[in-house]
C-alpha cells in the first residue's frame, strides 16, 4: 500500500526548479514571505508541492524570533478586505441568493485559509502543520494577536482530525519497538522509566495499552491510555506499577483501571480525542473480556493542594484554616498521611472535586472537568495513593477514581453541562456530608 | 484495528432512547426535519450520534419527491442571518480584531454546514453523505436554488478527501473478489463482461489496475485505471482486450498504456482525483519496471462527431461540408473505414482535439479537456482503434493517444492555461498542418 | 517475508553451468536418469539445487511411457544392496551398539529416499512432488513393482506434511480471486457451478468455507471443508444450496453443517488431514459463535444403490429381493420417491450404513467409513435430499447427517476400532429395529 | 490465521482424561516410561494428543538426573529386534520385492522413531523437542551410548528443518519488541547491551539484520545475521559499533560486511542453516542495493592464540618460538600492538587459518571452516581489529574479512572440499608468502 507520498516526494525532490534563483538567494525570513505569496498565486500542482515544501522546510529552521516575525506577517497579510465584506454582506441582505451567498462566504474566508490548505499539499504535511501549532499556541499566550491564525489553522484540523477519520489500535510487546518507544516520550502522566518499566506496562496480559492514531500520522499516536486489568479497585498507583508485580490471567479480572491518559500532539490542542478514546475502549474491552464489571480511573487532583492554599489565603470565618494549613504543610513534608488525618484529606479532596467550580459551572480541577465532563462519576478517594514527588506537592498523595458506566455516560454529561451536577458515588457523597457536619463545628480534625 | 465503527454501532443501537416517541411518531419527511433541528442544538456526544444515524436512515428511504422536499427545507432554513452578517461586517470594518474577524466568520457560516458536519458523525456518515450528494446534483440540475447546499457540502468533502489522505492499492488477481466486482459495477469506459473478461484484466503480468481509497471507506474504490503493459503504442482497444491474447512478460515491456480511467462516486463530483491518480500510478510504475518508456492513454474522442455535425450545420464558406457528412455518414454505417478515408478521418479529429475549444481556452472534449488540462501532450490519433458501436457513433473509430511525460506535465499545464497552447506530438502537427493545406484546396478527400 | 525461493531461483537460473553439455544434449529419457545419479554424488548445494531443478523439469514434460520408464528405473536402482543389508543385520545381532544401529538404518534406507530428498531442494521442490506421486499412484494400481517408490514417497511426504505445519485459513469474498477458484477447480462433492454459485457459498455471513494450507504451498489448498450455518438440520441439499436463498444473520443459528469435504491434491492420497479439518473448524466456530449447538454433515451415501443390486445378485432367502429392486429402479429412475416408498428407503440406507461393514469392522461406505471413524455419530438418514443425478443414481436421492461431538469423538473412535460399533442416533437405531422387524414379514413396503 | 494449536490446546485441556488415575500418581520418572509405552499403543488422535504433551510436561520437570535416566530408558527400549532385523535381512536377500523392502524398513526402524514423530503430535511439540535435544547433546558428551537418541532426533528434526520450509526475515526497529529482544538473548558473537545498543544495530538505514523462522516456531528465530553498509571495508569491530557513529544513507555505500552470525537453537546443532542464510541476505540485499559491490564477513579468528600456544610447545627447529611467544604475551596483555608487531601478528594469522587444517583437509579454526566451507575466500587479515577482552585473548585483536563472490562460491567450495585449498585474496596470499620468506630467516620480528 503506497499512498501519495511517492509522488509528492519526487516533486519536491525536482523543487528547487519551480523557484526562481533570485528568490532562492534571499534570506529565510524574508523567503518564506515571498513563497507564501506565490503559493496563494499558484496555479501548478506540482509548483504548489515544491513551493508548500520549501516553505515549511523555511519555517522549520527560522528562529525563535523569525518565527514570530512570521506569524505576525500571517496575522497582518491574508485578511479579508473589509470593503469586499461589507459590500457582499449588503447584497447578500438585498437578496439571499446562492450566488449572493457564495460571494458572502469567498469574500469572508480569511486567504489564511487557503494558504494553510496549501500547505498541507506538502509531503508530511499535516504533521507539519500539527507542529508549526505548536509553535503558535505557545506565542498566542502573550501575542493575543496571533489568535486569528490559530482560529484558522483550528478550523482546518478539526475538520481533517474528523473522528470519522481515527483509527483505535493496542500497543504491547508484539508492537514495534519504534511504535512502542513513542509511549516513553509522550507519556505525561506517570513517568516510563525506560525499557523495563515499558514492558512491565505493555507485555503482561492485564496490562493493556491503547492508542487512536490518524492515517496522515501512522506512526504517531495522537492520544493513549494505559490499562490495568485487576481484581479489586486499585487505591494506590505505586502498587499497581509495582516492579515485583506478579502479572495474573485477565480472564479472571472484573475491574478495568484507567491509569494513566497522555496527550501525544501539543499543536492538537482543542481538537479532542480523549473522551472518545475512553469510551472506545471501555466498549473493546467489555467484548473481549467479558468478565469485567467495572471501568474507572485512577486519577490525580492537581489542582487540590492549591485550592487549599487559595481558600486560606481568602480565608473567611466558615474556613477551618488551621485543618487546611496542617494538609497544605503535610503535602509540602512529601510523606505518608497518618490514619488520624487520613480521613480528613479525603473530605477535603473529595470537596474539592465537588464543590470547587468555574462560573459557568464545570470543576476547577483540570482532570476532574475532563472525566465528569465525559460523563464519569466521581466514584471513591483515596489517600497515600500516590506518594511520588508530584503527588504529594499537588495533592497531598491523593487519588480518585472516576467510574465510566456507559449507559449513564450522556444523562451525567448533560446533568452536569445544564445543572451543574457532579455526579458522585454514595460513598463519596456520605463523604461529603461527613465533612459539611465536621466543619460546622468548625474543627475537622483533633 | 479497529476504527470507531464499533462504538457508534453501540450508541446507535441503543439510539431510540435519544428519541422522543412523539417525535418517532412523525412521518419521515417531518421527522427528518425536527431530528435536524435537534441535532443542531444537541450537545451531547451520544445523543448526536443517535440523532444523526436516525435522520440518514430517515433520508435514505425517503420518496424522490420527499427528497426534494427535504433539500429544500435545508435550502431554506439555515442561511445566515442577513442583519447578523451586516453587523458583523460593520464591525469588522470598524476594527479588524482577531475576535472581530472571528464573529465574521461565525455568522456568515450557513448552520446547514455544522448540520452536514454532525451528520457525518453517523456510523459509515462520510459514504452516506456522498450519496447524498449523488442525489443532490442530480436535483440542482433543474432546481438551481439548491446550488447553496451543494456549495456547503463540496466544501465539506474537499477538506476530507484532501488528497493526502489518499491511498493508492494496486487490485489484481490476488485481490478479494469483494474489491474486484467493484471493479465490474464501476468500469464506465470499456464494460467488464464477467468475470473471464475481469480476470483477463486483472491477472495477466502486462495487465494492471490501481485505484485510489479513503479511510473511511475502505471497501468502496473513488477512482481506477486500467493499464496495459505493451510493445508497441496501441492503436486499437479492440486489439488490447482481445480474448485469446497471450499474456507476456512486463519486464520487456517500453509502454505502459492507460486504457480506461473510471470515476466511481457520482456523489464526490469536482472532488478530483483522476490526475493525481495517473501521476502517482507513472511514478510507481517507472519505479518497479524501469523498461518502460512511455506513458500514455488509448483514449476515447466522445464529442468528435457531434462537432462535425455542428460545423455541419453552421457551415460557412470554408467549411468542407461535404467531406464532414461524409464522415458522419460513415460513423452512423459503423463499419471500418476505408484507407481511402481514414487519413481524412484523422486529420479531422485532431483538428477537433487541437482546436476546438470554450471561450476560456479549454478543448471542448471532456477527455481531452481532462488529459491536456493535466499537462499531458496529444500524442497520435488512430483511425479504426474503436469498431464497438459507441465507438463508431461518437468518433468514426478513432480513437487517440495522450502522453504524460513526467517532466514537462507542470509546464505543458501551465501553457495550456495561460496561452491556450495545446501540446501535441510532431506527427499531429503535421497531420494538421497537412488538413490546414488540403482544406485551403477545399477537399479533404475524393 | 520472503522465502528461499529468490536464491533458489537465482541459482536454477545460472544452472546450465553445473550441467555439462554432453548432459544437456542426451535426450530427456536418459539425460534425467544421468542427473538422478549426478544428484545423488554432488556435494555443493548450489549444483544440487539445480540439477534438481533440472530433473523436475525434465519429468514434467516426459511423456506417459517415458514417464512409466523413469518410474521402472527409480525402482530397479537405488535399493539396498541385500549383502551390505545382511552384514548390518549380522553386526547388530552381535552388538547393538550405536554405531551398529547407525550403520544398519543406513544400509537400508533406499538411495530413492535421499534422491528424493534432494529433488525437494528444487524450488517448489515439494509441489512437484506431490504431483509426481500424482502420476505414479495411476501407474502403480497396474504396476505393483513400483510400490516401493510410493513407499519412499509417502515417508517423506508424511514427515513433510506433518499436521503441526498445517494452516487452516478461512476462505470467503474477502479472500483473493486466485485462491477462491481453487475451489470451483477442486470442488468434488457438489460442483460450483461458475463465480454466481461460489459467491453463495462464500458471500453470506451464514455460509463459510475452511481449507488447509501448507507453509511451501500457500496458494493450494490440501483440503476445504463448505459450511452452512442453519436454524434447524437440514435434509436436502438442493435446498441448502438454492439460489434464492435469503441468507440471515450467523448470530442466530444452532446448527453447523458442513455439506462438502473436498481433498484437493490427489498426489497426497493417503496422507490425511480431513479429520483434523473438520475438528479444528468444529472448535472454531463454537468459539465465534457459541449459539451452535449442532455440528454435523449433510453426506452422501455413494455405495447405497450398489449395495442393494450385490445384495439382489447374491440373494439369499432372508433378502427381500423384490422391495431392493424395487428401490434400484426408483433410483434409476432419478424422480423424486413417493411417501410409500420413502420409509423403506430411508430404513434400507441406515441398514446398510450400519451393518455392512468389511472384514477388518469397519463400514463399507467410503463416506460413513471416514465420518465414523473419526467418532461421528450416524443421526439422521434423509429420503429426497440429493435429487441431482448423481445423487439419484448413486443413493436414489438419500442423504444422511454424521454428527460431530467433540466430547465423544475419541471415545466412538475407540468403540468402532475396538468392537466394530457404529455409533448411532436414537431415531437411527429405532429406524433399524424397524427395518428389522418389516423385513421379518418378508415386506418392507406394498 | 489460526493453526491447530486450539485444536490442541482444547484436547490438552481435557486430557487428563485420557490418562488413569491409577498412571497419574506415579513418580515423574516412572510416569514418563509408562506414557511413551501407552502413546506408542495408543490408537486414538486425541489420548495421543493428550500422551504426549503430558509426557513433554512430565519431562520438562524432571530433573538432571532424572532426565539421564529417562535417556538411558529411551536407549535401552525401542530398538530394533535383533532377530526380525535378520529375518527382514535374510528374506530381502532371497527377493528384493517391495513388500520385503518395506518389511525391511519396517524392522529395522527403531520403535524411538515413531514415539518422537508422536511426542511432537503436542503442542509446541517440535519446539519442545528441541529444546529436549539441547540437554540431550549435553549429556551425549559423557555418555556415548545416548548417541543412538540423537542420530533418531537428528534424522527427524532435519526432515522437519527442511531449508525449503524457512523464512526470512528481516529484523528491524519496525519488528515487534518480542522479537528483538530475542536478538539480546541470542547474540553469541558481539554482546548486545541493552535497548541503546540493540537499535544502534537495528534502527539506522545503513544497519539491516536478518533471521530464518520455521512456520511452527513463528517467535523463535533459528539463527540471524547482523550486517552494517560501509563505504569501506572495515577493518575493526568497534569502529563499526561505536556508540557515537552517524548513520547514513545505505544507497551510497559498496560493502556490506556481515559482522555477527548467531546460531539461536543449540538443540538444532548440525540442523544447519548459517550458510544459506549469508548466501540468500546476499542475494536480497544485491537486488534492493544495486550499488553493493562487496559482501564481506568481518568475523573473529577464535583459535588463533591458542594454535600458538601448540605450536610453541610442539616447537620444533622451524619455529620461531621465540616470535610466537611474544604474540601470546601480547594477547595476555591485551593492549593494541604497536606497528612493529602487527605485521607479524597479521603474518602469523594468515598462516594459521590458511594452512592450520584437521587431516580431512579442513580448517582448524571453526570460524574459518564455516565461511571457508560455504565457498568464501579469506580476503583480508587485520590487526588491532577487535580489543575486546576476548578479542585480545583469543586472537590478539585479530579480525578478518571472509569474501562471499556469489560466482565464484561453489567452485570454491568445491576446491576446499576435494582438493583441501582455502581461497586466498592476492594480498593475503602475499602476506602468507611474506611470512614464509622472512621465516627462512628464523625471525619474523625485531
Amino acid at each position: 500500500m503506497a499512498n501519495l507520498n511517492t509522488i509528492l516526494q519526487a516533486i519536491v525532490e525536482k523543487g528547487s526548479r519551480w523557484i526562481e534563483p533570485a528568490i532562492q538567494s534571499e534570506p529565510p525570513a524574508s523567503q518564506i514571505r515571498i513563497l507564501c505569496d506565490k503559493l496563494l498565486s499558484s496555479k501548478g500542482e506540482a509548483s504548489g508541492v515544491a513551493l508548500a515544501d520549501q516553505a515549511l522546510r523555511l519555517y522549520r529552521d527560522l528562529s525563535a524570533d523569525e518565527k514570530l516575525g512570521f506569524f505576525e506577517f500571517l496575522a497582518v497579510e491574508y485578511n479579508p478586505a473589509p470593503s469586499d465584506v461589507l459590500a457582499a454582506a449588503e447584497d447578500y441582505q438585498a437578496d439571499q441568493s446562492s450566488a449572493n451567498l457564495r460571494r458572502l462566504a469567498h469574500s469572508c474566508e480569511p486567504q489564511r485559509q487557503e494558504l494553510l490548505r496549501r500547505l498541507n499539499f506538502a509531503p508530511q504535511g499535516t504533521y507539519r502543520l500539527v507542529k508549526m501549532r505548536e509553535d503558535l499556541l505557545r506565542l498566542t499566550r502573550t501575542k493575543p494577536e496571533l489568535q486569528r491564525i490559530d482560529d484558522d489553522l483550528r478550523h482546518l484540523l478539526s475538520s481533517w482530525f474528523n473522528r470519522g477519520f481515527l483509527t483505535l489500535r493496542p500497543i504491547n510487546w508484539d508492537s514495534s519497538a519504534r511504535e512502542l518507544e513513542k509511549l516513553i516520550a509522550y507519556e505525561a502522566v506517570h513517568e516510563i522509566k525506560g525499557w523495563d518499566d515499558l514492558r512491565r506496562r505493555t507485555e503482561p496480559a492485564d496490562r493493556r495499552c491503547f492508542a487512536f492514531f490518524h492515517p496522515t500520522m501512522p506512526e504517531e499516536p495522537l492520544v493513549f491510555v494505559e490499562v490495568a486489568l485487576t481484581g479489586e479497585i486499585p487505591n494506590s498507583i505505586q502498587e499497581l506499577l509495582r516492579e515485583d508485580r506478579v502479572p495474573s490471567l485477565p480472564e479472571d479480572k472484573k475491574v478495568a483501571v484507567f491509569y494513566s491518559i497522555s496527550n501525544c500532539q501539543a499543536g492538537l490542542k482543542g481538537v479532542s480525542f480523549g473522551a472518545f478514546l475512553i469510551k472506545q475502549v471501555v466498549t473493546d474491552l467489555s467484548r473481549d473480556l467479558p468478565n469485567l464489571e467495572l471501568f474507572l480511573t485512577l486519577s490525580p487532583v492537581p489542582g487540590f493542594i492549591k485550592s487549599l492554599e487559595e481558600k486560606i489565603s481568602l480565608g473567611n470565618e466558615t474556613t477551618d484554616v488551621e485543618t487546611l494549613q496542617a494538609v497544605v504543610n503535610l503535602a509540602a513534608a512529601g510523606k505518608p498521611i497518618g490514619e488520624d488525618m487520613a480521613q480528613t484529606v479525603r473530605m477535603l479532596a473529595a470537596d474539592y472535586l465537588a464543590n470547587d467550580k468555574h462560573k459557568k459551572g464545570t470543576p476547577k480541577d483540570p482532570v476532574a472537568r475532563f472525566h465528569l465532563g465525559n460523563g464519569a462519576c466521581l466514584h471513591a478517594v483515596h489517600a497515600n495513593a500516590d506518594l511520588s514527588e508530584r503527588g504529594m506537592q499537588n495533592a497531598a498523595g491523593v487519588m480518585v477514581n472516576y467510574l465510566y458506566d456507559l449507559d449513564k455516560l450522556e444523562a451525567r454529561h448533560e446533568a452536569l453541562r445544564n445543572e451543574g451536577t457532579v455526579a458522585l458515588s454514595r460513598d463519596v457523597s456520605a463523604l461529603i456530608s461527613a465533612k459539611g457536619k465536621v466543619s460546622h463545628g468548625k474543627k475537622l480534625s483533633a
